[in-house]
């Protein structure tokens, strides 16, 4: 294995056990990370095969995407401004229809180009054609959670069950255990409960967490109170589900009630800020939940309800409209919002020996270029990455060990051929 | 004059009676727009001392901030995560205390640089020091709305006044017209009824616009309903100083009866979406603003409430907040944000012929680079431009017919000595 020094590097290590921030050296050794010197130059150059000179970046923990859909990159601007069910039934459904393989992996690749130039080293998906999104994340270099989405209605719901299974024995820890698999029951509204409890039977033979779209709406709250007589939440307890490990997507319309369950029961949370406000569902009680004890990473979503794929802006994003929202500049501050992107969206995934900067943990980490205007003069660096930074100023990034890109360029992605080749599949598709 | 041709570019004109976007060609002759042509290859090269190729370009107005106090940049994550009155109380004013002129200088200069970097070609401050202000202001090449900050009591107010008219003697109308003066009374609560008509008597005799802070918080509010018995605007209508042409900033918490009044009297407002998130201010009713057909231009504030000054996140922002706010995406649509950001902008500032790309009007415009991940593919120009752009991706900034900032590089700025003179300003000032 090759060894890796970082030297003299601002460092945040979101690491309880160290302080927010400080100048020091890390050693990478393959994998994992072996040693983090809290004082510069006190790790050894002669131990390691590269040197990289740290002044002028900050050194922190890759961000850790937990919610998205990666090949809605091709349907990026495709369609905004308009109520969510107009945008799905007459805009998104209709193009979807005509989906290859080829599309989602080209559509996939541009979603992993922007993830990984803005610092994303762990990315979650929910699609179709799981095999060619995996096939993109192994030869991307990134860090994937995948989930092959069912829909409990219809002819292809059986089909959906057998063929999580199949992908699961495919792809579940490949690559030196970089691509893990979920299991992705669409929706409490897609899945009936008799669909769920198949999903929960795979979950006890596969003990493959699970991840769903949970309370996105005040629309689907009300139809589930109509339907079932409780809210999602309520609808999923009493099944049992969530005695299974839950990551739910959004959670924005929760109740009192929904919020003890969720707390109780373990389940995590994906809250996509940006997504949640472009589609005008709402602001998800992301104070509340965290006061609650429940562990809430960030995502970004489809680009075609973000519009991009920037989890420092979901970060600032969180941290922004807590405040504004609940009229208290107080809550979700920097720290906070830099844990949901990263140790919170690790713990959020079941990822573990991830997220954090520590000795023996999983070297995934990036670098951001600090010598910019806009983020002059440093007095807090962790409240200028949430408040200031810009994915642009991403300059390094490595996970597994593996640079993936460095001083402006790609090391294991085409990034001209994967941008023509994605063009070409969004005109096709949007032109059918 | 010389003149210089853009070829081919995709233009988002913001002109109501040209296509949201196209591919054409423009012609800049100076400070003034000689022509714009809606097809590619149209205008002459031969005409031009200068031609650039526009492809993989967007170009569109300048951005115009409507509200900031620029040097505060050198206070840039020093405080973050506070109540409003300890982050003014203990951290702000003391340090604003010990500001020199030359402290205003490089800390404008730092803001002007991350300004300019970003599109923006119009910036509006509200500070101390303004000839300082004033010279970094020419020296950079960016258009200017200046105003000396008005306290309305204490024995600084009558120097506040004469100094306001010594400066607008000295830079109204200075560089080309590119330098304008406002007068800037901070606000009701720091401005009392007899400040403020002396204030009036000033814009009677000047014939100058005025800008001043107007109900950002809800406890501003409530302090004016037990002083005065009524809410900020209706002191201030109640007064007259409606009768002269305002931009109030930011009007975050207004009743029926001060949307009322401000659309009767054609107050503009400034609309600071990330600076009222962050400080907990809340989130002004700009749908509701719209409506009633008053003029809303976006601002950053200064960097220590925001924490970058990034015109382009303020436009997203702007549009993702008011669909999430009121449960509705079709609220401040891709092409209302951009007006926002641009021609109402300009005429919330009282400029004329400013912030549209049109023949006769200012040279002030920028490109955007097309050729990103995160803007592929380019279903929609608009909403790229709204959801999805940048401040990085801007390559081309040119204000009043000047070159300020073109692949990669400052025209008029020197940045390496204004991030350490700026960085020497902030650590002195923190360390007093």
């Amino acid at each position: 294995m090759s060894k890796t020094l970082i030297r003299n590097a601002l460092l945040i290590p979101v690491d309880d056990d160290k302080p927010d921030f400080f100048f020091g050296d890390i050693m990478i050794n393959g994998d994992l990370i072996e040693a983090i010197a809290e004082h510069p130059q006190e790790l050894q150059e002669e131990d390691a095969d590269k040197v990289i000179i740290g002044d002028q970046l900050i050194i922190m923990p890759g961000f850790i995407n937990t919610h998205g859909h990666a090949a809605m990159t091709l349907f990026r601007s495709f369609a905004d401004d308009m109520p969510l069910k107009d945008w799905l039934e007459q805009k998104i459904w209709p193009v979807e229809e005509y989906l290859t393989g080829d599309d989602v992996y080209w559509g996939t690749m541009l979603a992993l180009a922007e993830m990984i130039r803005g610092g994303t080293t762990t990315f979650t998906d929910m699609y179709f054609f799981m095999d060619r999104v995996a096939e993109a994340a192994a030869e991307s270099g990134i860090r994937a959670v995948l989930s092959r989405g069912l829909i409990g209605t219809g002819s292809g719901s059986e089909k959906g069950l057998s063929e999580t299974e199949s992908f699961a024995d495919n792809w579940h820890g490949a690559e030196n255990g970089r691509i893990n698999v979920m299991l992705g029951p669409h929706a409490p509204y897609t899945c009936p409960p008799e669909f769920l409890k198949k999903v929960m039977a795979l979950a006890a033979k596969t003990d493959l967490p699970i991840q769903i779209h949970l309370s996105e709406t005040a629309g689907e709250v009300e139809d589930s109170l109509k339907e079932h007589g409780f809210t999602p939440p309520r609808v999923l307890d009493n099944l049992g589900f969530f005695d299974y490990p839950v990551i739910a997507a959004h959670c924005v319309h929760l109740n009192s009630d929904d919020l003890a369950i969720l707390a109780e029961k373990n389940v995590k949370v994906a809250h996509n800020p940006g997504s949640n406000l472009k589609l005008g569902s709402g602001i998800a009680p992301v104070v509340n939940m965290l006061q609650s004890g429940i562990i809430v990473g960030l995502g970004t979503d489809g680009a075609s309800s973000n519009n991009n794929l920037d989890m420092i802006e979901e970060m600032r994003l969180a941290a922004l409209i807590a405040k504004g929202f609940t009229l208290n500049p107080v809550n979700v501050n920097a720290g906070t919002a830099v844990k949901m992107a990263t140790t919170m969206g690790a713990e959020a995934l079941s990822l573990v020996k991830t997220g954090s900067l520590k000795a023996g943990w999983k070297s995934d980490l990036i670098g951001l270029r600090c010598d910019r205007p806009h983020l002059t003069p440093m007095h807090d660096p962790v409240a200028q990455l949430v408040y200031a930074a810009a994915a642009a100023d991403v300059d390094l990034v490595m996970a597994d060990g593996r640079l993936l890109y460095e001083g402006g360029e790609y090391k294991t992605l085409d990034i001209d051929k994967i941008r023509a080749e994605a063009e070409l599949c969004a005109k096709r598709l949007v032109n059918t």
